[in-house]
């Protein structure tokens, strides 16, 4: 049975915030990563489209890069959200991360035309800066490994008005 | 004036291995990066879509993570070409590197609307494993630093005939 993530966090980013390529549920051609806990963990779960590819059979590293990006700070979120006391449907606003730093050991070739399966497991370093280990599975095999820092949105991300 | 690559490496890919989302010639919905010589570092300039936001008026970090990727192996490419005594152009067929690794620092965010010029130092590790180091500019600022790990194309990213 394919897994499927049920309450993702990007779906209640504040709307202002929903406008990311990879995950913002207001951008109309943008990748729609969504990302929920699974247990103690978080997934996000992503079939490539048929452009992205690497070569043909494989999918490209810079969407892989991109699934851990979103992922990341999808799960940094999810892990502030919890230790305020809130879980995604009560009504509270979430915080919104942005990327710090970005790592990834792509471990083996990532098929296309099946859906992958990016876990992580979140570590707290300061109350506004979160590391999030990710494994992104195809087929049940791991295929990369990533590490992303994730920061508290600084002010200089808010809208100037 | 606007930077403007001119020999990419690229344009020169064998067909079979011209399919990639990030710089490929032949995907028709991807981003076609081309990377070139400038001097004794690489060059690859592009100017992000406008649904490659992270949030409006910034740029989408995954879009940047690609640019870096692909930057990074296009560059390897060309300088193991070199190595082996040719240039883009001469109608010898360059070596196609896949990335081992990628790390990206999002430095500042990155404005959108302006080209990106990555610039790239590369390194030899091993005859077959090249490292890169990357540096993205946004109006003449570095907003995000990057290294690759490329290593020649191994045999299992290789049609199966």
């Amino acid at each position: 049975m394919e897994k499927k993530v049920v309450n993702a966090v990007q779906d209640i980013y504040p709307d202002d915030f929903a406008w990311c390529y990879g995950c913002g549920r207001l951008n109309e051609d943008g990748h729609h990563f969504r990302t929920g806990w699974q247990g103690e963990q978080t997934m996000t779960v992503y079939t490539p489209e048929k452009e992205h590819k690497a070569i043909p059979g494989f999918v490209y590293g810079g969407l892989i890069a991109s699934l851990i990006d979103c992922h990341g700070t999808g799960s940094a979120s999810l892990a502030l959200h919890r230790k305020n006391g809130h879980e995604v449907g009560d009504g509270a606003e979430p915080p919104r991360f942005v990327t710090a730093s970005l790592k990834v050991d792509f471990v083996k070739p990532t098929p296309d035309g099946v859906p992958l399966t990016a876990i992580g497991t979140v570590t707290e370093i300061h109350p506004k800066k979160w590391k999030v280990d990710v494994e992104v599975f195809a087929n049940d095999a791991v295929c990369a490994r990533g590490e992303v820092v994730a920061v508290v949105m600084p002010s200089s991300f808010k809208k100037q008005d």
